[in-house]
């Protein structure tokens, strides 16, 4: 197998590279406005491209060395895209569509794996939430992503794509630098028990998260790749399953793992934080666990793995 | 009140901007690729703009004119934009997302009336279809339509436009002329028996559809520029209610209004079409109607009212 992988100098890219390196494919072309200092330099499986998804010379480049699959993760996140909505329709609408249709004519009907999110879905959400929540971003991040996501089925209707969506819950745990995603206080988390440090939670205690290791993250997008694409539904969407917990449960499960006090946790809940992140239900993911994607085994199982993936 | 019409040489554009100066709206600006000879030319409130939305040029111009409501009517229609999906997106998303935020740059948050489509639903449509019936595309016209239905709703949270979105019927009975519009044998229907004429129907007596006349379309457009917002949900868009009957049903009252034989009609059924615009259930546009929006009266009502309008 061989792979492109947009933003693989990015948290989940880098591990999601790594994943694919360990399961033998035989060439991964990266792309990434910039990597980490040394990432895959003596990896000669690794073709690296330094550049920006929306410069159309770099999208030629990296399609015109042969692949199997595009996981296309480059993204502007959450927080940034709302701060910016030009630049996110730029990054995460027009160059994404662009993307999508110059694989399509660089290769026959690829395999697309397409990183969106469950901001699709906004912040106002059924319980417990189906396969059938209908989509209603409440953020640009959100719209664009649920833009890409309808052209993304129908290219895949008109047969010029072999199309897989998965919708991420929050993936734990990002690195500690600024990341330009709201969400970024669920890593912070590990980090500081990780360092016995105090941490504010701008949530509530019994503020309520999807979350996913970044391992389960990248074993799903890996098993976007190969899965039989006929367990997909009609939009070719899914959104994927995830450990569902309170704020509280996921302290005092770190606490637990780290041998740490949960005390060092203070709450000052920021409501408009709390009503975009913390107030999501029980998830039914039926259409992703059909098509072979799977959570964390439990919140335990799910913050060791992230405590050994820091 | 000061309109932007775009599309405004197009079937429902001409009577829409025959509804507004009858309104006494004070100017419209007409913009499209080209009028009907004569259009409004003796009318001193029509400001007519040659040219396509999808020139930059042409949107500047039209939008530098003062304005309180953009009526969006110009696009690639369904059956042009499935035989060449690049067109349909450099108009129905590229062109139509720079025409909004070029708009709200223009005026102060202003109205804007959108022509959505029910090709946004797809078909394999729920029974009855509810304003919660999902995106589902099944056509690149419905799956662009779809995408600017959340780009504008995306423009109305972030406070940039004051967005009303309708998603149309099908709208009968248009001129006999090729227009790129799959349904286009719902209009030959009339013009045939108008004339007395032999008339070979694509789908099944058992199809069913929903219908709307120009004239309740132009009414409901009309009263999308002035309804109070509040009503509408969080999407800004409705399905709008419509007549909801089969082929046969409406060739009897068609055949019954022009006192001719409803053997006119031969039925020769092609699987494909009638997948695609004969299998329309029944419809509940709840939101609409609390938002006043409303299809014709019945029918009988309707296929008079088309009539008069030939």
């Amino acid at each position: 197998m061989k792979a492109i992988v947009t933003g693989a100098g990015g948290f989940v890219g880098r591990h999601l590279v790594e994943r694919l390196l360990a399961q033998g494919y035989r060439s991964v072309t990266v792309v990434d406005r910039s990597f980490p200092d040394g990432f895959c330099s003596d990896e000669p499986r690794v073709l690296r491209l330094v550049g920006a998804i929306e410069d159309q010379a770099v999208r030629t480049e990296a399609l015109a060395r042969s692949f199997d699959v595009l996981f296309h993760l480059a993204a502007v996140p959450g927080g940034a895209a709302e701060a910016d909505p030009p630049l996110s329709r730029q990054v995460n609408l027009d160059a994404t569509l662009d993307l999508f249709e110059e694989a399509a004519a660089a290769a026959r009907r690829p395999r697309i794996v397409y990183t969106s999110s469950i901001a699709v879905l906004g912040n106002q959400l059924p319980d417990p939430v189906l396969d059938s929540a209908p989509l209603d971003p409440a953020m640009a991040y959100g719209a664009h992503k649920a833009m890409a996501e309808l052209a993304l089925a129908d290219m895949h209707r008109r047969e010029l794509v072999d199309a897989v969506g998965v919708r991420l819950p929050g993936i734990v745990a990002r690195p500690p630098a600024p990341s330009g995603l709201k969400s970024a206080f669920l890593s912070n988390l590990f980090h500081a028990f990780r360092q016995g440090e105090a941490f504010t939670s701008p949530v509530s205690s019994a503020a309520t998260f999807w979350l996913m290791s970044v391992g389960q993250c990248t074993a799903n997008l890996a098993h976007g790749a190969k899965l039989d694409a006929s367990l997909l539904p009609r939009n070719r969407t899914v959104t994927l399953p995830a450990i569902h917990c309170t704020m509280a449960a996921l302290v005092a499960a770190v606490a637990h793992a780290t041998d740490r006090s949960p005390q060092l946790v203070r709450y000052e809940p920021d409501a408009a934080l709390e009503r975009d992140f913390g107030v999501q239900p029980a998830l039914v993911a039926a259409a992703a666990e059909r098509a072979g994607f799977a959570a964390d085994n439990s919140l335990a199982a799910l913050v060791e793995r992230v405590l050994q993936e820091l």
